[in-house]
């Protein structure tokens, strides 16, 4: 296991460049910019994101991901259009503006929550706004605006609870290792979030507290969000890290003795099972036949305790060309068919470690709304 | 599940000009050719093999892999260069040549047992001839250069024997089963030995049976020899197929009942557990607890009864930007450590369904030289 030969500086030039960190999402003042994912490792790219057709779009083609980050681009991006609008006539008039644009966001992908939810929550907010008498259509503006804002600074917080709750759990249970050695999957960081990150968030809060000895990052295909994405925080975070092909991740469990594998969530149903990247219930079965860990690290936002199991879940299914093409090159063998599920299920007995929140730690047959 | 949507042809253009199959080596009268599998399935390319050194280093770069081709390009590759020989002085000469070269070609991958075990049996044969007052120096020369010409056929037969003998032990133990779905991993058919495969020549046999329900072919990350090299060989073969990632193994295990695994071997030790390609281990592992048989197929010369147990068997680490780039696109980011075996060892007790060669199926403890 020795570094990369290439003789490539590490970590790598330009990222850090005017960056405190790894910021997949920059709001100012009605203004809203968004690094495009795609072009990660290669190129640093900002894009503007004029209004919520823009976040449909962008979130749609992956340019940014992350279940959190989607709901906060989708929420700024309505944020950003609701400025712009000249003072609205009447409330009833801005509740409906507010809940078409709203309704499309959350048809750009259908596996994640968080955006559903965020929808649920503004539109709720929006009827309560009509239905108070004292509140004029330019306040309600202003109020929803707020809220919508509001998403960024308290995911970030919710993050950083998500790395302590996380990182003081695994130390407990790994009380007699000096250090710990953790396996993660897809890319739940900074890029995934407003910040900080919430699976990556408690390995980062595991390695503030100096207790990381390695990290395995699958590389996650068919998109690479672990080669490409999550390899660049942890070598930008100076954090001590290996890639590997999603095919070694058993080998590695062996060879390495891993005490956890910690992984995000798109959705986790009431009782406790959840759909996450495709490739999260492989890690699942592995991790328990390896007798580890298994962590799941998401907002509780992301719990829905509408939906009783993980069978009613709807699982994206992503064009063929991500697995047959990168770039321009084609990578496999023309005329074949393909299977491309963005995401799968882990039944919630194989979620050994627990489901953290930024509430706390739950045992995952344990979920209740709090 | 449906066909690719690029417009495509299917199978494609190219493969079926001049070629009765899809040929990995060529051999005609001391002139040898491989098909360059680096450039598949872009382009369909021979490359001349002159020499020893030549097929050394189309080993080492992967232009031809499997343990079966390797064997067979190393031994032909002294053969043209037997052909091309000025009649020895002497059959010691010819024999401190002889095991020079061979001594050579085995250095070029550590993992397969294959190339040894044919240096073994020529370097023996070498011997005799030297012992033998009968046979002069020329003499010498052109039974060892049959000895080693013979190997292309003998391994085409070799190959028909253990698909037969796999389909037939596949179909016995899914007797309920109009049809079967099978998954595979890596590269076992046309393009990894002489012709026919081992893993994909059973099934191959399974389809030529119309018992074929469906073949699941991974990527194989991080060489693609999956998507670019099986799924050629599955369109070619017009075999019903779809290509997974590697981390879509355990879900399509789930979502389709498949009812077998069957991967090849580079090397089986005597106790039964098999060196083959990275994430061999994981589908084993993941197979287990999908309660699906796991068929290692391989020729019986992949047995090597002088090493225990698994842990003996040396595992090549190849190079990290095989990892990091598919091409000139970097798919990782820079400064990442990479951890890239290229085999990993399945215990003995996975491989539920057994060990095919052309000498019939063995359970897997229960290995015999015969």
């Amino acid at each position: 296991m020795t570094s990369e030969s290439d003789g490539e500086p590490s970590p790598p030039p330009g990222y850090h460049n005017g960056m405190a960190t790894l910021q997949a999402i920059k709001y100012n003042d009605g203004s809203l910019e968004i690094l495009d994912q795609l072009l990660l490792p290669e190129s640093c790219t900002y894009i503007s994101i004029n209004n919520v057709q823009d976040a449909w779009s962008a979130i749609r083609e992956m340019k940014v991901r992350g279940a959190p980050a989607i709901a906060i681009v989708g929420s700024l991006s309505l944020a950003v259009e609701l400025r712009k609008l000249a003072a609205p006539e009447t409330k009833k008039d801005l509740h409906s503006l507010v809940k078409e644009k709203l309704d499309y966001l959350v048809t750009s992908r259908p596996t994640a929550v968080n955006m559903q939810l965020a929808a649920e929550a503004c539109v709720k907010l929006s009827n309560y706004l009509v239905d108070k008498a004292s509140v004029d259509a330019a306040e309600a503006k202003d109020v929803l605006v707020k809220h919508l804002e509001a998403k960024l600074a308290n995911d970030i917080a919710d993050n950083l609870a998500i790395g302590e709750h996380g990182a003081r759990d695994i130390a407990k249970k790994c009380v007699n290792k000096d250090k710990i050695r953790v396996l993660t999957h897809c890319n739940t960081g900074s890029l995934a979030t407003a910040g900080y990150g919430t699976a990556l968030g408690v390995i980062l809060s595991l390695h503030k507290a100096n207790l990381v000895d390695q990290v395995y990052c699958t590389e996650t295909r068919p998109y690479n969000h672990g080669s490409r994405l999550t390899a660049l925080e942890l070598v930008y975070e100076k954090i001590p890290a290996t890639l590997i092909c999603d095919d070694m991740a058993a080998a590695a469990m062996k060879e390495f003795n891993i005490d956890a594998v910690i992984v995000g969530a798109d959705r986790v149903a009431a009782n406790g099972d959840t759909a996450n990247k495709i490739g999260t219930y492989q890690l699942a079965v592995l991790a328990k036949s390896h007798n580890i860990l298994l962590y799941v690290a998401a907002p509780f936002s992301s719990i829905d305790f509408q939906i009783p199991s993980g069978q009613s879940i709807p699982i994206e299914e992503r064009p063929h060309s991500e697995m047959t093409h990168t770039g321009s090159i084609r990578t496999a063998a023309a005329g074949i068919n393909c299977w491309n599920p963005g995401f799968d299920v882990t039944p919630a007995q194989l979620i050994t470690g627990g489901i953290v929140t930024e509430k706390g730690v739950f045992k995952s047959d344990q979920l209740v709304p709090v």
